[in-house]
C-alpha cells in the first residue's frame, strides 16, 4: 500500500544529464527525461506495442524510439510514428507522470494527475542553496520504505550500526539522552536530543577538525510518507551554540516496490562550504554508514516477509516517534482511500537557522 | 500449452556425437543418444527408482547406468538390469519417445506415438545438401516460443535491434517495404519484401564482399508451431536476379517449458560454398545478430509474466503476419484438443531456386 | 514434518570456540554458544524489537547484544538491557532451546523442553574417546533428510556414485553382497554386509597401507530420524578379523528446512590413531566422497519438489532397509502427533569391539 497522491524524489538534476533515467517507483516501470527545452517528462516504460521497455531503445531529440521496432513516442505520450505505415492508432500512446524539478531535485507524481500541485512539494531549499554545499548519494535498499523510516527516526541505533562513524561511544550511548517527540500536523513527527558535553564520534571529529568535546544536537524529522530529514549541530563546549556546524541530511525515499527502496541522499553542510575535498569526504563517509544500515534492514525484510509479523514487535522508549509516524502512514492511507482527492500540503520541516531557533521550533 | 503432434527438433547430427544429450522438451526432462546402430533414442530422463535423472549417469553400449544405484536401461525403455537382483519389476522401466534423423536435423515426438510418422517433419534439406554451405548454432532464450515466431515474422525490427549486423540504414527502414502477406494451408505464414536499390547493410556487405548498392528481397516463413525460416536474396543493382546469393536462416525453435526456448539456428547459403572462413564468419555474426534478440524478447517475456498482457497490445501493419500464426497456432491447438489424433502435413515452405520464383510461390 | 522430540546435532565442540554459532535448525533461526562457564545455550536468533537476527550483534561477555539498537539478552533469552530506558517490558525475552554436549558433540532439543533429558542423546562416545582418532567436516545439501537416510542405508551406490573413492569395482558390485537386515526396537534399522575376498578400493587401500585382496564388512546403521553410522572393518584375507582395521563414519544430519540439510561428519578409526596425516587424509578423502552424493541427493530433491512424486518410486531388493526407516519415521511422526510427550530411549548403536561381535550383535 502506498500513498499515491504525494510527490516521490526519483534522482537530483545532475542524474538528468543522461539521455534518460528508468526507474521502476511504486511499482510501475519508468522512463524519465529532461526535454531539450528543460521541462521534465516521465512514460511509463512500456511500449504500447509488445511490452518491450521503452529504456531499451533510444532518446531521439525529445522522443523515444522503442528499440524494437522503432516507434516513437513524445513526451505527452503520443506515438509520434510507426515505421512502414502513416495512420497512428488510437491506443498508441503511453501513460505520462507530471515530474518537476523544485531545489535541485526531480519528484514524481504516481496518483491522480489533476492534483499534482508543485505547492504541494516539501521545502528541501538547501540541497541547491549556495548557502550549502551538498555530498549527494543513493542507495538501494531491499526493503520497504518504512523500515528506513523506522530506522531514521530512531537514532540511537548510531551507537550500534554506526560504531566506527558517527555513532557515541557506547560507555555512553544515544539513547541515553532522551528524544523530545513532537508531532507537525497530521504528517511531520520531529524526535530532538541535546547531546552536551560528549566525545565527538569519529565522522564528526572529521568535520570538527579535531578531536574534543563537543555540544551535538540531532533532530530527527519526519515528512510522511517518505521523507526524512536528519538536523545535525555541533559545536566545541567552550564556543557558542550559534557558532555551530550544521548539516542536515537529506533521507529521501520512494517506494520501488513493497520489498525495495529508492534512497536518495544529501548532506548539506553550512561550514567550509567551498571545501571540495570535505564534500568528497562527506560523500564516501555517509555512503559507508548507510551501507552499515543495509545488512540490519534487508535481514528485518526477510524475517517480516518469512514469518508476516510487524514491527516494533515490543516496543521501546525510543520508539515513540516511529509508532507515531506510522500511525500517521494509516491514516493518511485511509485518508487517501476514503477521499481520492485527499491530499497534504507539508508545512516547514525546519528553521533556515536551526542552530538558533530549533529548540523553540521544537516546542 | 504446447502443440504435441509434431516434430520438435532437438540438435543436429554433431551434438549427437556426444555419449547423450540431455535437454527439458516442453517441459519434460528427455536423454537421447544415437546407438551404436544409429539409431536414435530419447528416454525420460528420470531413474525410476529414486527419480534421479539419469543423465547424471553413464552411458554403457546401447544403455544408460544409473548414477546412483546402477539400474540400467536399454533404448526401449526397459530395466536391463538392476545390481544385486535377477528379478526386475514391471515398473522399472522408463518412458521413450520416438526420435528420428532427417536432412541431419534430430526431431523429437513429445504426443501421441502412434502418429509419429517421420513424413510429418517438414523439408529442411537445404542444411544437409552438399549444394548449400551451413553454419550452425544453438541459443537459449528465457522467454515463450511465440514471442520468437513473433520477431521472426515480423523483420523490420532488424532496422532497430540489429543496427550494427543486418539493419537496413534507419533513413530507410525495413518497415518501408510493404511485406506480401500470404498464407500456406491452416499452417504456413509468409511474408515476402522486395527492396530494391539500397545500400548494403554491414552483414550483407560481408557476404557480397563490398559496399555497393543492391536489390534485396527477404522472406520470413512461419510453419505452426515453431519452426521458421528466412530468405533472403541479394545482388547488386546492375546484375541478374538469377545470379542471387540466397541465405536461409532455419530458426527451429522447441519450447523448453512455458517460459524458455531452445533456439537451434543454421544459416545456409548458395555461394562461397567451400569457403571455410566465411561459413566461421557467418557464424559467429549470427550468433551475435540472435544475441541482440534475446535482451528485446526476455525483457518482453518478463512483462507479460509481470502484467499478465497478451501482444501484440497495439498492432502495427507489420503485425499482419505474427498474427495470423498466433491465430494458426491457437486453431492447432483447438483442433489437437477436439480430436487428439490430429496431425498436420507441413507442405514445401520455399522452392529450391528462390531467386527465380519466389516471386510466383509467394502469388 | 519434523520430529521435534528427538535431539539434533548443531556442531562439534571446536565449533563452539567461535563467539556463537548461528544455524536455521527446523526451520527456526538459532544463535548458540558456550558459555564462559562452559554451559552451552541457544536462543531463537531474532530480536524481539525489531526481529533483526542477533546473529548480526555481538557477544559481550555472556549476553548477546543486538546490532542495531543495542538490546542485550543473557543466556536465559532475558532482555537484561535497553539502551535508553531502565523498565524492560515483559515480553522483550527470546525464546531458549535446551542445548548441550556429548562425547563432544553439540545437541539441540526444538520440542517440548520439559522432556529433554540428556539420556535421549545416542551413545556415540567414539567421537570424544582417546582410543579412537576422528577427521570431522560438515557440509550442506540442498535436500531434505530422508533423502541422506535411504543415501546412507543403501550403500549399494557406493559402486557407482563413489567410483574413485570407496566403492568397488563394477564388475563386482556391493549390491551382489545382500545385506542383512535387522531392527533394534522401534527406532534402528540396521543392513549389515560381509564381502569377502574383494580387491580394496582406492580409499581402503590408503588405509591398509597397499592393494591387497580383503575381507570388508560393512553395515549402515541408522537411529530415527536422523543420525546415521557406517561401521566399517577390512583386514587382508590372510589375517584374522580382530586384527581388522576399523572405522565408524558418524553421519550426523539435522534439518535445515524442509529442503535442506545440515550433514555434520566424524570418520573414526582404531589404528594409527596417532598419525595426524592420515587424520588430514581422511577428512579430505571424506569430504570429496560426500561432494559426490550432493549432485545425486540435490537432483532427487529438486525433482520431487517439481512433481510431487515419492521415493522410492519403484523399490529394489536394496530398498528393504531404506523403507524400514521410512516406515519407522512415519511410525514416530504419528506417535509424536497422538501423544506430544512421547520420546523414544535410543538403544546402542554398535558394540565397542565391533570386529569381534558384529555378527552376533546384528543378528
Amino acid at each position: 500500500m502506498f500513498v499515491r497522491n504525494v510527490w516521490y524524489v526519483v534522482g537530483f538534476e545532475k542524474d538528468f544529464e543522461a539521455p534518460f533515467v528508468a526507474r521502476r517507483i511504486l511499482g510501475e516501470p519508468v522512463l524519465m527525461y529532461r526535454s531539450l527545452a528543460g521541462r521534465y517528462v516521465a512514460l511509463k516504460d512500456e511500449c504500447p506495442h509488445r511490452l518491450v521497455p521503452l529504456s531499451l531503445g533510444e532518446r531521439v531529440g525529445d522522443c523515444i524510439q522503442c528499440g524494437y521496432h522503432g516507434m516513437c513516442f513524445s513526451s505527452d505520450g503520443a506515438c509520434t510514428s510507426i515505421p512502414g505505415q502513416d495512420k497512428i492508432p488510437e491506443a498508441a500512446r503511453v501513460d505520462t507522470y507530471p515530474l518537476v524539478e523544485r531545489h535541485g531535485i526531480i519528484w514524481i507524481w504516481m496518483g491522480n494527475r489533476d492534483l499534482a500541485a508543485p505547492e504541494l512539494i516539501p521545502d528541501l531549499h538547501w540541497n541547491s542553496s549556495d548557502r550549502w554545499a551538498a555530498s549527494r548519494g543513493y542507495h538501494h535498499f531491499d526493503c520497504n520504505y518504512t523500515l528506513m523510516n523506522d530506522n531514521l527516526l530512531d537514532l540511537s541505533h548510531e551507537t550500534y550500526v554506526h560504531k566506527s562513524t558517527i555513532g557515541t561511544r557506547e560507555e555512553e550511548p544515544i539513547a541515553n539522552f532522551t528524544p523530545k517527540v513532537t508531532m507537525g500536523g497530521d504528517c511531520v513527527v520531529r524526535a530532538h536530543r541535546e547531546m552536551r558535553g560528549i566525545e565527538a564520534p569519529p565522522f564528526f571529529a572529521t568535520m570538527i577538525g579535531h578531536d574534543c568535546i563537543i555540544n551535538r544536537w540531532q533532530s530527527a524529522i519526519h515528512l510522511v510518507p517518505s521523507i526524512n530529514l536528519t538536523v545535525l549541530g555541533i559545536h566545541p563546549v567552550e564556543e557558542d551554540r550559534a557558532t555551530a556546524r550544521v548539516a542536515h541530511v537529506l533521507h529521501l525515499l520512494t517506494p520501488e516496490t513493497e520489498s525495495s527502496t529508492h534512497y536518495f541522499w544529501a548532506v548539506v553542510r553550512n561550514f567550509r562550504i567551498d571545501d571540495a575535498d570535505l564534500t568528497e569526504e562527506l560523500r564516501v563517509g555517509n555512503s559507508r554508514t548507510f551501507d552499515e544500515d543495509r545488512g540490519i534492514v534487508e535481514a528485518q525484510q526477510r524475517r517480516i516477509m518469512e514469518t508476516g509479523q510487524t514491527v516494533p514487535r515490543v516496543a521501546t522508549v525510543q520508539d515513540q516517534s516511529p509508532i507515531r509516524a506510522r500511525r500517521m502512514l494509516q491514516n493518511r492511507l485511509k485518508q487517501e482511500h476514503d477521499d481520492p482527492a485527499y491530499t497534504v500540503l507539508p508545512p516547514p520541516l525546519v528553521p533556515e537557522h536551526s542552530f538558533a531557533v530549533l529548540e523553540e521550533f521544537m516546542a
